[in-house]
């Protein structure tokens, strides 16, 4: 069974290589970006303002395979693939929180963003703590390496 | 541009009908389901079960069609789509965080889960709280909502 997804818009950021890059949005505190959205789907943002925080799917369009397991910037064990963010995925899908500055019309201004440029975006949605039932969280692997969460930048492992 | 992703797997919960169904994890709290991954994936599972919290991303399988506004279950006004969570979206792609019980070979025991019965799975992520940089938070037209997003169940709205 194959599903068919479209981009709705395209991620603009300042990072056009994936060398250096933050690996996740606390490492990319206060970067800005830019969310184009599709002109179709301006009604669609209506109310989305109101949140000081969203979600973005996206496309890891530079992910051409997928590894079974692979060793995360956070490591230097091999690790399960599920059990990290890394972007060669069976289905490359990229999830960022992001905080929402404000929106022009059809483009979202955005902080915090750890997405190349020119990234498919597929979906946006509203982050609502209240939603997750997220209780005693244990963060495995990643338990010992906490404190590199907000610094560790990309590299070329996953080319 | 046309973006193909296939399923992973399937996810079994006791909803099949979408009518009663939890909207979201908190609102499901304790309900268990299981996630059964594909065989050829096991090797990705590794390393998942330190991680109290995962990421489902699924197919909103019985979403056809996808609607601009919409008046969401929490609320009694037209809302733009995407400052809600409804499942008729452009790219019909649906998010929990659900608590992972146990991993037994290829099957994910989890708890929280707010999906009907037979969903595709289409990717799997750590929870991490420390990689999303959520300070002040601000939630919109949902704030008023606030005490029903643990109580508040589906309706046929949007079948």
């Amino acid at each position: 069974m194959e599903i068919k997804f479209e981009p709705i818009g395209i991620i603009h950021s300042p990072y056009t290589k994936l060398h250096g890059m933050p690996i996740q949005p606390s490492a990319a505190r206060g970067v800005e970006g830019r969310v184009e959205v599709d002109k179709k789907y301006i009604p669609a943002l209506s109310d989305l303002e109101g949140f000081s925080h969203i979600y973005l799917l996206y496309h890891f369009h530079l992910a051409k395979s997928h590894q079974l397991k692979v060793i995360p910037f956070l490591d230097d064990q091999e690790r399960g693939l599920f059990a990290t963010r890394a972007p060669k995925r069976p289905n490359p899908i990229g999830l960022s929180v992001v905080k929402l500055i404000r929106v022009d019309i059809n483009i979202l201004h955005v902080e915090n963003i750890d997405v190349i440029d020119g990234t498919s975006l597929l979906d946006i949605k509203p982050f609502v703590s209240e939603m997750e039932a997220v209780k005693d969280l244990r963060i495995g692997w990643l338990e010992k390496h906490i404190s590199k969460i907000s610094s560790q930048l990309s590299d070329k492992r996953f080319k």
